[in-house]
């Protein structure tokens, strides 16, 4: 690794484009960027003469071609191998962090968060999302009564580069929690991190790109102004923006969003609000969960959050009581300093223009009739250096009129929360959606009527609501901390985009498209077998004679999806229902009593139970002798539509779905459609066998 | 019914606002709206003082207010009811179709396809969501090692107004296929026609209100210009537009989508392509129905479609086969004429207007270097009279270039297509993709590699891709046909947006929010019963005792989620293994040898089938005699998570997790969550149960 490019903070901060670091030569054009606390140079800024153009094309060329190579479990294993890498070398990330004004314990949610997400990204793709380039969605549709013309839906991924514009305050996570499903998408990324923070974000690039096992051109940098990239997007491209409600607008009215259909999704900042819920009051574990918990969020990253708590909203006769606790809470947990003091609880702003804005905030709270409860501008820094650093103390005000338009709009993007009054829980619903629409907010109450006439409330003004209460508040993962698996993001003022979530990331960087065509056609296009579509079938004369192979004997190696096996009849006889219920148990009168049968609306007389027939189904279909298939792991979507009685004979049809090779063991999982007839031919019952199968048998090795 | 609703084409169009039709007093600003065919007057459109806002107040009020007393399962009935009133007043709506230029065969597109979309999305709102009205999304997330914080996904419907801006063309159509999912979501719809077709609509609405089957402000209708109404939108409500890309950028960039956080979705016409594969070629069944399909694209509504055919993609080989085979059929196919009259196959477009656009359209491209091969605006109406109408021939054109931008960007909106060479698959995918996004893609081929090939190529460009072949030519819903069940929408060019994809649909009205909290909290707002959540135990001794109900003895009138049963542990003996293998045929070697069963890498030594422990769970949780429970219907998402060999014991736990009573029936579904445990206490398996139960037992009536 050429010393260059590690961070010297008289030299520019350099770019990847194309595969390779990049820095401009003589730049006119420089933002210097200073620690957070002491004021120091930390390093310089320039993106003069980038050729962000061809950052584009590598992206679209050489970014989808490598990751096109590879199926959604290659991409997703590769992810976990990244992290392992990160891991190893995050101490360098804590301490360029230092220099941004978080605390060690920021850290954790930005470093060891984004790395968290890597992994569970690598999980989540591999065990809920098939081994291969196209993902089903949802189930088939019959589209004409012959079953020869069908419908469904498949995701592919999008042709162009995945563009993430990220805020300040969380340089890595916000650059991973993105990252992480475009490229298992298989969708190449182009971050252009903020300017403040970029260096911890490029530091974080440097250590993937080290690692070698970064796809080419599936990660580019713009270490500074992104200049004209947008004017390069089209509607094979997306764009991914995380920062203030002003910069969306900006990026939204884009000719090129606005008019060439560039996929655009905002996550900004919005009035988070934390709702104290009428039975939590003073005394109650709630109410002291809910102090800790606003006071967490006022505090960590020095309340630089998009999820952080900006509307306190508790019963109008608890607004002293809860301003008075968080003001006791906050004296040990907002002692303000350089982070890599000792005794600091709560670091800087992430530079002077934030503490300017965040000042300017609470003035315009002020003004509009708040009134400062606790902190403030003029409560001072204690010990911190307030003119080096970008100090700013924690501060909490209440507002007579919870109705002032002010404090559900202006947002104090620092340790600043309002407590606002409410007299019911209508009237708390209506303050919560003054807020325009949200990122998050808590709702705070042990009774869940009330959770239920707030979900309804609120819930479509929110991308998350979290319940707190005596039974989770130790468990609670927090109100400000979006996770992998759950969406982030919100509707209106919280930019109206949606991240995250698991797998549904994935399919943000994916198009969804219906298509139609016969079983044949959408087996291919979709690599699973559809009923209906050429099948190649052993029979137990086949089988003896030699002729065709039990699909059993099949590793994986072997194994094509229609490969199937069509069993002989076997009559069920009432002696065999009646034997059934005896060694199992189930006597229910369905199966015993013909009179109580013959009276239930859906049964002609005693009928064999559903169990008997997936019992005597696998009966008919086993090969007894081992093999490749190890073993039967589960069962999906069994349906039974037609009762057998006794004198009835059932025969059943498996054929093989889905293949899923496992990247990390040496087998797979194989799901079987199956489908048993009765001697009328007509479907008896339907589902989905779900087995392991050995990649290689005998196995090998 | 008063006179003045129904069309004196004299009298203004009638709005209607607030549950009350309305019309201008003096208007100032009049549209004359004529016969498409004769120039006769229909009717005249003004809204000059109009009240939009009292309209979008009136649906946030009293329409949310009657949207939500009902369930979904409720909503989605009435559509039914609705569509029976429809249907049997089609007559009506046909007459006045005539007036547009349509064929009796477009009406059946038109008002027929409106009606059975309600049809179709009535019966899947029933079959596929919960009869509530919180809709579960995903799985639960457990988000602590103890299970007592949990994470999971629901929709909530939105709080606001469904305002749709529809086109022209489909006035029935495209006005049920948004209000349809709306109105089971739960949303109150604001209906602004297309002026030239708004008498249509108007009617439609006036049946719908007539049969007293709308709930209050559930639907309005502003027929004609919808004024200042954006303006008075928020991040409430959804603004749906169908129509030209144009007039989808004009309300894209209106402050209220850009900065308010208004949902806007846009479906607009674009450059739709048909794609003969390679291996189509003339003699081939695919060709004979390629050539069907294009020429029915391309007379259907005059060609006036979103999905028609614009670009016709063959083989450089085939394109003058396939413009005379074109040529020929439009013959017979495109016989222009006042759909009234005998022997007319294609109608005039809407208005002299578009027949000029069409006009202008085609001399663009003809500058462009295209060359008229049939039709053309020289060759005539045939009959038709061209002075009163405004007919269009049936137009062909070919390009020696296929890579003119002008055949890619430029729309004739009516019955015309381009012919474009192509040298292979690439270079087919290549041109498609010119497009810039479309909503449909035909792909011509029998050969499912070729199938795949374009389904990864093309896919990410297209809402919709049908592959026609000889399997399914014949029971094709068409190239042209957006199906209720099926996504209808595209990227880039057509709009960026999603309609339809049936339950799909009804989740765009809503919003998608993670919750997060204890079992009981999130049992409480979800309705469904969540493991570790509080339950109501019975078990075999307080049963017998009778201090506690089995849960199979209480009917939907009776039950509660979280209705519990517990049995004993129950013995496995290796004995019963053996029996169970002999009876069921299922002589698997991991139930029957105890070295090959130890050799495996998942098995102790034999162990108990699955079959043998979910057959053996229902002994333990059956209640034998008659009761509420009527049948077992299914079961789902079966795991087996460790073996039970023999010696082991296993026992089962059944809680009552949905209960989802039928509108229509006396009967509705109960789903249980079921552990199975051994005698260690670990999990053994996990899957939901099925059944049918009685709303009241005895039956009652």
């Amino acid at each position: 690794m050429p010393a260059s490019e590690t961070l010297v903070p008289t030299e520019i901060l350099p770019s990847l484009i194309r595969d390779a670091w990049w820095r401009p030569e003589n730049p006119e054009r420089v933002t210097e960027v200073l620690d957070a606390s002491t004021g120091e140079l930390v390093t310089r800024i320039s993106t003069d003469g980038i050729d962000v153009a061809g950052a584009v094309e590598h992206a679209r060329t050489y970014g989808q071609q490598s990751l096109g190579e590879m199926t959604i479990h290659q991409r997703a294993l590769r992810l976990k191998e990244i992290a392992q890498h990160l891991d190893a070398h995050k101490e360098e990330l804590y301490e360029l962090s230092d220099k941004t004004g978080a605390t060690r314990k920021d850290h954790l949610i930005d470093v060891d968060g984004g790395i968290g997400t890597l992994r569970v990204f690598s999980s989540k793709g591999r065990k809920e999302l098939p081994n291969a380039n196209v993902i089903v969605d949802g189930e088939v549709e019959q589209l004409s009564r012959d079953g020869s013309f069908l419908g469904e839906h498949i995701y592919t991924r999008l042709t162009g580069v995945a563009v993430q514009i990220n805020a300040f305050n969380f340089p890595v996570w916000g650059m991973l929690e993105k990252f992480a499903p475009s490229f298992i998408a298989g969708v190449p990324s182009l971050v252009k991190p903020a300017t403040q923070t970029a260096y911890v974000a490029q530091a974080c690039v440097r250590l993937m790109l080290d690692s070698g096992l970064l796809p080419e051109g599936s990660l580019q940098l713009i270490a500074g102004s992104a200049r004209d990239l947008l004017d390069h997007l089209d509607h094979r491209d997306h764009l991914a923006f995380t920062g203030s409600a002003t910069t969306a607008q900006l990026l939204r009215s884009h000719p090129q969003v606005q008019n060439e259909g560039v996929r655009f999704t905002a996550e900004t900042d919005s009035l988070n609000a934390a709702i104290l819920g009428p039975d939590a009051a003073p005394g109650t574990e709630e109410f002291d969960a809910f102090i800790r918990s606003v006071t967490l969020e006022m505090t960590a990253k020095a309340g630089q959050k998009c999820t952080a708590v900006r509307r306190t909203i508790v019963p109008s006769e608890h607004v002293d009581a809860v301003v008075a606790a968080l003001g006791e809470r906050l004296e040990s947990r907002a002692v303000l300093g350089d982070p890599r003091d000792e005794g600091t609880t709560m670091g800087a702003l992430a530079s002077k223009d934030q503490q300017a804005e965040v000042a300017k905030a609470v003035r315009i709270l002020v003004d509009s009739g708040g009134t400062v409860r606790v902190g403030g501008e003029a409560s001072g820094t204690g010990s911190a250096d307030a003119k080096a650093g970008a100090f700013y103390p924690a501060t909490v005000l209440s507002f007579a009129d919870a109705r002032t338009p002010e404090v559900h709009s202006v947002e104090a993007f620092g340790p600043v929360t309002s407590v606002l009054g409410y007299a019911d829980v209508d009237d708390a619903v209506e303050l919560a959606a003054l807020g325009g629409g949200s990122l998050v907010a808590t709702v705070c109450t042990h009774d869940p009527q009330i959770a239920v006439d707030f979900a309804r409330g609120i819930g479509s003004h929110h991308g998350r609501v979290l319940f707190l209460d005596r039974d989770d508040a130790k468990t609670s993962t927090g109100h400000g901390s979006p996770l992998p698996h759950l969406v982030h993001g919100g509707p209106g003022r919280a930019g109206g985009g949606e991240e995250l979530g698991g797998v549904r990331a994935v399919k943000h960087y994916m198009q969804r498209t219906a298509v139609q065509g016969s079983p044949d056609l959408l087996t291919g296009v979709t690599g699973i077998w559809h009923r209906g579509a050429q099948a190649n079938t052993a029979t137990p004369v086949t089988v003896a004679e030699g002729t065709a192979v039990h699909p059993f004997r099949k590793s994986l190696a072997e194994l094509r999806i229609g490969d199937q096996f069509a069993s002989d009849l076997r009559l069920v006889t009432l002696e065999d229902i009646l034997a059934f219920a005896e060694s199992t148990g189930d006597t229910f009168y369905a199966h015993t009593d013909e009179e109580a049968a013959m009276a239930n609306p859906f049964f002609p007389r005693r009928v064999a139970h559903g169990y008997l027939l997936v019992s005597w189904a696998a009966g008919l279909f086993v090969e007894p002798a081992p093999g490749p298939v190890l073993a039967n792991t589960g069962l999906d979507n069994l349906s039974f539509q037609v009762p057998v009685t006794y004198d009835d004979s059932i025969r059943v049809t498996l054929t093989a779905k889905q293949i899923t090779a496992r990247e990390t063991d040496d087998y797979g999982e194989v799901r079987w459609d199956t489908v048993l007839h009765n001697q009328r031919d007509e479907v008896v019952a339907t589902y989905d066998v779900l087995t392991r199968v050995a990649k290689a048998w005998p196995p090998q090795g």
